[in-house]
């Protein structure tokens, strides 16, 4: 069993334990007699939702499911509304508890709604993808998507605990494990030489060390929140590859997956510096091999100027500039703000 | 002019000066260059939004309007999401700035879309009705309603200043000022005899006390919102009269004025603390009185038993019990957790 401490505003742990998943409900006891919003969606809920149930419920807490379909679209305003409204009229209460209980999705989701609840009602991320226990759901960042551009709706939500069990990776679709490695990559770039080595190697669910290659992660994550858990400075870096991603992402409709559009963001950032000499070659050729051992794309079919439109919305965009995480070598990025024009051009040069 | 400074996680000053809106844009020199997102409803904004937005563009603010129907309706998921997409549609970015210009609708409205869009950008709230000014403006407390709950949706989000001018409360029409009155009246049974005997006297607009009054009740507030920001403790006192009055709110669809309900809800709990031998009847004579002078209603003709089904919804609700507000005498009151059954029969005594 591995644990991090996350030292945000309400600090908390991040618990990693193959197996963790059949001892889940003896981790709530401080809930018992208390109501669970179990969020999660259909896919995860069908093979893992009777058992998890059963558990809370033998543990005395009283559960309430909320199924949404798997996807992205489940972060609209619709479902925000329906899953909000459905704890009104379960009479949940201040002192009851939101589960989130699937990949980043659920999270995003499930974080908001129990932040909105009555002005706020903990909430426990169980997340059931790579993607999510290295990323989202470590650090209160929670969010819906609005018409026109991603993770815009939102508010900064600490969990109470987070609990992973790396098991539960194995059921996950080949590609959707890949995506959740086009993270743990990101932070081996941003921070950790070593850990990118590992990761150059490739990574496999039943691999002995994944657990480890977890933890390393959430531990790097975990520093960075702590720095800046709002989000003004340099939790910035962990944007790496994904102003770019972003706009993969929305002009695929999502039909390319969130690690795979930072892959290739990631690539396309690596491939640019070495352009403009703030990189080796070597540094983004190392990159790439990574990312293709690991089954990532590092190339998209989107032209440079579809691609500039679609990130011309982000969050990251602050009047005509926008924050790029620029790569000098593996474990040495920064942030730079570029102006609008200057980005596009960055694009052009990572194609 | 008068100045309170709000001692919450992030501090901020309400000031309180008659003519105060004719120098507003003066007030925004930091947000120079930046979008505002002029959000208001259309009553309000057909008197004064024209020489607002004139005032904010000289001063060379980029203003976007977002205009409401008046009243309850607007504090909706509907109007949340049109008001985010239209932010999004507009580009507004993180260092924009959310005006909110109107009563408690307006403020709780905008206060929640500011908390949420790209998880928070700031806001400033110039409340136009005596009950934004001595309420809802100040502490942080931003929601919507949800079909069956009044604030059952949001967050605490401190605004960035408060900018009160009371000769804007002189366009109220004289209920609306009225229902504002009795917030005053609850600050004076809860904490303070000297405030309680001069409302005893009745308050009109043009009182050349009104400033003072407004700065008295802000104060009150703050030492309250101080000491618990995040209403898990004494904030409760704030909540007295608001249960019951939540329930005739929510009975009448809305039709009796918050106010209204909130004063009623007082001169109730009031008559039944004399009942439970908790109060002398003195004081619940005084309270109605003072209600009275102010044109406020102390009966309501919602029985018993249909207040007490409308208040188990209420946040203040926890599994079988309520948190209720009791009053031992002016300017002492207490926070009691009753069972719901107890609770009914405090109702019906209060009847």
């Amino acid at each position: 069993m591995l644990s991090v401490t996350i030292h945000a505003s309400t600090p908390y742990e991040v618990t990693i334990d193959r197996g963790l998943f059949h001892r889940l409900a003896s981790q709530l006891k401080d809930y018992q007699k208390r109501r669970v919003v179990l969020v999660s969606d259909r896919k995860v809920y069908s093979i893992y939702g009777r058992e998890l149930t059963e558990q809370l419920e033998k543990a005395g807490l009283q559960t309430m499911s909320y199924v949404a379909e798997p996807g992205e679209s489940a972060k609209s305003f619709q479902i925000l509304e329906d899953l909000l409204e459905s704890m009104v009229a379960a009479r949940i209460q201040r002192s009851d508890l939101v589960l989130a209980f699937g990949g980043g999705v659920i999270g995003d989701l499930a974080g908001l709604a129990a932040g909105l609840y009555q002005r706020g009602i903990d909430y426990i991320q169980i997340p059931t993808t790579l993607l999510a226990a290295v990323d989202s759901s470590v650090g209160g960042k929670t969010a819906i998507n609005s018409q026109s551009g991603k993770n815009l709706i939102g508010i900064f939500k600490q969990p109470k605990a987070v609990f992973c069990d790396p098991n539960l990776f194995s059921t996950l679709e080949p590609e959707d494990f890949r995506s959740g490695l086009a993270e743990v990559i990101k932070y081996g770039v941003l921070f950790d030489q070593q850990l990118f080595e590992r990761l150059s190697r490739g990574v496999n669910p039943e691999d002995a060390d994944l657990e480890d290659i977890v933890a390393k992660c959430v531990g790097l994550k975990a520093k960075v929140v702590a720095e800046d858990e709002f989000d003004r400075g340099v939790r910035a870096l962990l944007n790496l590859g994904h102003t770019i991603g972003h706009g993969i992402e929305k002009l695929s409709c999502f039909e390319i997956r969130h690690g795979h559009a930072v892959a290739i963001g990631m690539a396309m950032i690596a491939r640019a510096c070495v352009v403009q000499g703030l990189a080796s070659p070597d540094t983004s050729l190392r990159i790439e091999e990574a990312l293709e051992q690991n089954h990532l794309p590092i190339n998209t079919e989107y032209s440079a100027i579809d691609l500039a439109e679609a990130v011309r919305g982000d969050k990251k965009a602050d009047g005509d500039s926008i924050q790029a995480i620029l790569i000098r070598g593996i474990g040495q990025c920064e942030i730079k703000s570029l102006p609008l024009g200057e980005f596009y051009q960055w694009i052009e040069r990572g194609k």
